[in-house]
């Protein structure tokens, strides 16, 4: 199979789909130019990420940290204020907060390299937040899709429906200009997410152009750098996304887990009772799945799923597993390693060295914007 | 007229009303007590005040911060960032802050014992308010008077009213979570406001309790002081209030105008063609309103409006104009003296030293609440 290497992020290269390839075409071409570039991004802390985690974002956070040309900013958030806008215990938060601090700095995360900061440390992200909700509409936040997603509630939900009004907090309904102003607060160029948040990078874009234009050109609307579409499906419901919500933890492989945690999940991964191994997400999710994870958590072993599968068609069942169990612990064993030596009780001042400096050099960043956004509006 | 003294606070009582009354008397039962207050109010920078700012807040201010008991803390902000939540031009922005804090100076606020200070200087009140937010019920929010008025929709407006929905910013439907910010954040004890304000401040007391409920006991319920009514009418439509928004210069007076100005404006003001003088506010607006002015810029100089009144009845209406003339210059003399001498250019120093002086003093009250917030929530 072709693979295209534009300069500079030879390796990033999704192969799966031409919109993501187009994003990284473009991205690759703004690499070339003279403006530096500022990489920004953020992930909720929902505790040690899962494989989908993983292999859907963090892993292309790392290769954007390690690719990225010398003069570029790197900011990687862990976005507690975006946490509250659901219900949380405050010593499980605290106690998620750190652990994914952990997980970024395992999965090889350079501190040194990259921006690593709690958001509520940043008090700038919630100045901007106010200040761009002066020029926000209600009726366009209330046609955005992630309040009623998380809300469980159907795509025609108005916020103000009788069943509706009293659950939906004005946090969650103002989620995208929270956002938004993490976004722009750090005038980032490019923002690595899922596809599910390009409504939500499309809003900032447009906060960003609105600013500028009834005011001073201050602010940077962000172009989107979409990850790779890797959808990790469940261990035990392979047609649900993997997830850190689903009660079964025999669903998800944490990128933490130990070789016996690994090898009891997927022993007991959901397949089928067909002889033999194929790639056929449709009619054998279980197994596609195993051979999407394999493959992807190292892309040089084949050319593609299919040409995985191929090579495993023979096998067993369980001996496809035990080489899938092979596979994972193998791509895991330096994360979970490294993990565990972070989390030493006699590390506790590493972590917190670490968040303390990337909140300092975080607001030093978002402050500079503050000045010029001030500004502007003559505050 | 019986006026009761209660203790520490004798020249504040208002003699106007019952329930200012029991408010006055209530916050001076707690000016007993050990627990030491803190007093917190704002106003957005709208340049220089009129008269009908005057009376009706900043000399209860001045005499709130001249009566407290010495342990107690009393902010004074400019509430900047609610006055973008309808457009503004930057620049005339900037001035009128300048201004508003150049006014509240001259009327007495000592920056000694009264922390003075423009909130957007203060991170803390937007990080808060983003907090509460996430408690805050958009159904709730969405039955709140004042983006109906400040739009000026009828109180039965729904935010997603046609209508309604592109004019309705998330900052100005969000407006009473930002105020309530604006008072826990500082712990105040206790809030002086105009009635049209007691919605928000009820709302500030549910943020707080509810807060506490649910997490710790971290944040205080404030008390309100209600500002006497001293509901000071238009010089030129006396039906209405006098308000910087009105077209017509002429029809406010501003604390700092001249003494030609205040002739020029309380002699063209509307009265009728009665002879002699009366206290009469429904039949005779105009003249009332005079009498209203006079009686409460000193209130040493009879016993009520209809006793003044009585003083005055002889006399022509040019002749009693005359007098209100006297009055409100003798009055407003030493404010615009010491108003002309700040806003010297000499003196840009001077203000700038203060409100960064009151910015730090605020800020580190305001970080103290911030971290008991933080450590209840987890973050």
């Amino acid at each position: 199979m072709l693979r295209p290497i534009p300069r500079a992020v030879s390796t990033a290269i999704p192969t799966t789909n031409l919109s993501t390839r187009w994003l990284y075409a473009r991205f690759s071409s703004s690499v070339a130019s003279a403006q530096p570039q500022v990489i920004f991004s953020g992930i909720q802390p929902t505790g040690v990420p899962h494989l989908g985690n993983y292999l859907g974002a963090l892993r292309q956070w790392v290769k954007l940290q390690n690719e990225a040309p010398p003069n570029a900013t790197i900011l990687y958030s862990i976005v507690d204020l975006h946490a509250i806008t659901i219900r949380q215990d405050p010593v499980q938060l605290r106690q998620w907060r750190r652990e994914m601090l952990a997980s970024l700095l395992s999965v090889g995360l350079d501190p040194k390299r990259s921006i690593i900061f709690y958001q509520s440390d940043v008090a700038a992200h919630s100045e901007l937040m106010w200040i761009l909700s002066c020029y926000a509409s209600v009726g366009y936040l209330s046609r955005m899709t992630q309040w009623k997603s998380k809300l469980a509630l159907p795509e025609n939900t108005s916020p103000l429906d009788p069943s509706t009004k009293t659950k939906l907090k004005l946090g969650l309904f103002s989620y995208p200009v929270l956002q938004a102003a993490d976004i722009l607060v750090h005038r980032a160029t490019h923002v690595p997410v899922g596809a599910d948040q390009s409504q939500h990078l499309e809003f900032a874009r447009e906060c960003a152009n609105s600013f500028n234009h009834n005011f001073q050109h201050v602010l940077v609307p962000p172009e989107t750098i979409l990850s790779p579409a890797k959808r990790v499906m469940s261990l035990t419901r392979p047609h649900l996304k993997m997830s850190k919500s689903h009660e079964d933890p025999k669903s998800r492989i944490l990128i933490t887990d130990s070789r016996e945690e690994i090898s009891r999940k997927i022993n007991s991964a959901l397949t089928d009772s067909v002889a033999g191994v194929t790639y056929d997400p449709l009619n054998r999710p279980g197994v596609s799945n195993l051979i999407h994870i394999m493959y992807h958590l190292d892309e040089t072993i084949a050319d593609s799923c299919e040409a995985l599968a191929g090579d495993c068609r023979d096998l067993s069942l369980r001996a496809f597993k035990e080489r899938v169990i092979d596979a994972v612990d193998e791509q895991l064993k330096s994360v979970r390693i490294k993990y565990e030596e972070l989390m030493q009780p006699n590390n506790d001042h590493l972590l917190s060295d670490i968040s303390d400096e990337g909140s300092r050099k975080a607001s030093a960043n978002a402050n500079a914007t503050m000045s010029l956004v001030r500004g502007a509006l003559g505050l």
